[in-house]
């Protein structure tokens, strides 16, 4: 069963006819969910998914779920990932972890292989969250959002998810529930960070995916002119966010080498070139892989941030947006994973995800494991996403070997 | 003739009257140049200036020009100011000195005084550059722009400066070479920042108004997701940025205590929360009252952005967007300015202007001064932009009095 490999010729064909839906002028790949885009790639790959020997069917929240025909066995090994993207980003984000998982089943039904067990692929809708907010379909899937609060969502322009789907003739056919019996789930995806290529490792085993807090701090002190506020009468609220910015990089590094904090944007009130900032708001984005560590960034941020409002004379406050909690990978799960690597004679490094994936809800549901390709200068949801050909290629057969070993 | 006072009741009238011309619902004023509301202010000022015993005139930048009538005197004493507003601004900026100057020439002639000189009042079209730019119709008026430069300038909608003029009906009826043979300019503002206030000075004599350098420094590392790139591979563009934000700070506060220098806006891209910034770019607004202390600010600021590039690798980039030099004061102007202050018992202080004026422009034509009364916790370009009425009576009073004096 070791020796069965997937067709590369084939996944490389896919993954560039996939990646020709929603390409964009500027070069990336732009497929919000339900658009014109993402609907042609529903196509696309809905068609695949039938050329590889599995019935499809759509879900309430439009998730696309194959699975093999004429087996009458009570277990079932899922694989999955996703299909949309964000605004002109890469070929492979999602699309890779789709596109192998559908080759890989397509393969061992062409090796006349028998396992002990039905696979299903589940192509999750809006993973990224670019149009209606992150993992609806995989948080739909598993009952951590009701098909009501999924379908009452609205874009920014006030479509709902609901009117969306219609608009994209998008008909569900079954209701995720009839698929939910799960007895592992394994994701495949491009890694995202720069950790793998650095370590020469052709394969990520995830041991845990990190969870993510986000806060809004927002700073305020007295805009005044540029030219007649002496400086030290100043209260400067973009001086003090520029504290925010460097002190937040600077608790994460105090912290551990694995965690990160990042400010990723800065609002600046009134904004004007000859205007002392009277206000000013950063987002704040720190995950570890530890609840607890989560905890522990969050209130030295918090901390910091108030004490150095009370230091320059600044009301700083604090929003907590959201606390997504860290997801640990099933310890069997890994050890196979790492088993299909070793089997194939490529090298592995077991480690964390820094991003959020579909597979930490499927996590809440049964065992479930993710494997990671190397990503090219860590580079993801940009045009120039890339991951070189035999690095894929041994990405999709470790998916194909788990699964085989998953099934046994 | 110092015994000769304003209509305070008229002046405070005037004021409150023109302030409800162009009011928001958020409370402030808008008054951009050529707007209906420019128009209403327009007609307004005009009408007040023929009560006051003035022909009125428009130059071909829209300037509104009233001269006192009657007079064959050869010498003429100029004072003026503009009524154009920044965006939801407030009742004093330049209306308070269009007013104040109308109000006093009005009082000259009810008091049946007959100075040997005749009386300009000069309302300066766009001061605030919140439409088509900065200073417009006096750089107009003074030659440094011409008149066609002037009116194919552009407003965000691409309309000229020409065609908003039709557009409003304001038809110039003279030429601004007619009005500029000015022996004295005097112009009457407030303070637009804290120190009148702080200091408990009735009246500011200006001595100078600051030169202004703008720069415009880009910051170029590398864009990445904020969960899978660890700390220490970071090349964050906004981290730089934000040193940028408090080294500026720093090096005008080590230089001088008269020196400015603002980081007023920045932008971050992409600027999302989860995205470690690649790219930002932040403005620098950086002012002192002589040309060596702008091109010592300059050096300064430019050898610390590019040393933090080195220090971070980190790619940066400076644009010089502008140097607008230090004016002086008329030491005469100055002088019976003071004299005036002390003939009506008022306190003063010489200070410079952070901020620009017309008056900065009539400089180059002729001898000039400006007067300055307190703003209220120095805010300008505020809806809440304050002043005492006694205050503003004492402003009015100085400038009749230096009006007089200059044309004795």
């Amino acid at each position: 069963m070791s020796s069965v490999r997937i067709s590369a010729t084939r996944l490389h064909k896919t993954i560039t006819e996939l990646s020709k839906i929603g390409r964009q002028p500027e070069g990336g790949i732009t497929r919000l969910t339900f658009s014109k885009a993402d609907v042609a790639a529903r196509t696309y790959v809905s068609n695949l998914i039938r050329q590889a020997g599995m019935s499809v069917k759509v879900d309430e929240f439009g998730n696309i779920i194959g699975r093999t025909l004429g087996t009458s066995k009570k277990r079932t090994i899922a694989c999955g990932s996703h299909i949309d993207t964000v605004p002109n980003g890469g070929k492979l984000d999602g699309a890779y972890g789709v596109l192998s998982a559908i080759e890989a089943i397509r393969s061992i039904h062409q090796h006349g292989l028998a396992p002990n067990a039905a696979f299903q692929v589940i192509v999750f809708t809006e993973e990224e969250g670019a149009r209606f907010g992150a993992f609806i379909g995989s948080r739909g899937f598993t009952g951590l959002l009701t098909k009501s609060a999924a379908y009452t969502l609205q874009d920014k322009n006030g479509i709902t998810f609901e009117q969306a789907m219609r608009k994209a003739n998008i008909k569900p056919n079954s209701t995720c529930r009839d698929y939910t019996n799960i007895e592992s789930y394994v994701e495949l995806h491009i890694e995202q960070g720069p950790i793998l290529e650095r370590e020469h490792a052709s394969i990520g085993v995830v041991e845990s995916i990190v969870g993510l807090g986000e806060l809004e701090i927002s700073v305020t002190g007295e805009a005044g002119h540029a030219g007649t506020t002496p400086m030290q009468l100043r209260r400067d609220a973009l001086a003090g966010a520029a504290r925010i910015v460097l002190g937040v990089g600077e608790i994460a590094r105090e912290i551990d080498r694995a965690v990160v904090a990042t400010v990723g944007s800065v609002a600046v009130f009134p904004g004007a070139s000859n205007v002392i900032p009277g206000h000013a708001v950063v987002t704040v984005d720190f995950r570890d892989t530890s609840l607890h560590g989560i905890r522990l960034l969050e209130k030295k941020i918090v901390t910091f941030a108030k004490l150095l409002g009370d230091q320059y004379g600044l009301h700083v406050t604090v929003r907590k947006k959201n606390l997504t909690k860290p997801t640990k990978m099933s310890k069997s799960v890994t050890r196979i994973i790492e088993a299909s690597s070793r089997s194939l004679g490529v090298s592995y490094r077991r480690m964390p995800s820094g991003a959020g994936h579909d597979c930490q809800n499927i996590a809440n549901l049964t065992e479930a494991g993710m494997i990671f390709v190397p990503s090219h200068k860590g580079m993801s949801h940009v045009p120039y996403e890339y991951t070189r050909p035999k690095q894929l290629e041994a990405g999709a057969n470790t998916l194909m070997q788990t699964l085989l070993r998953l099934a046994d």
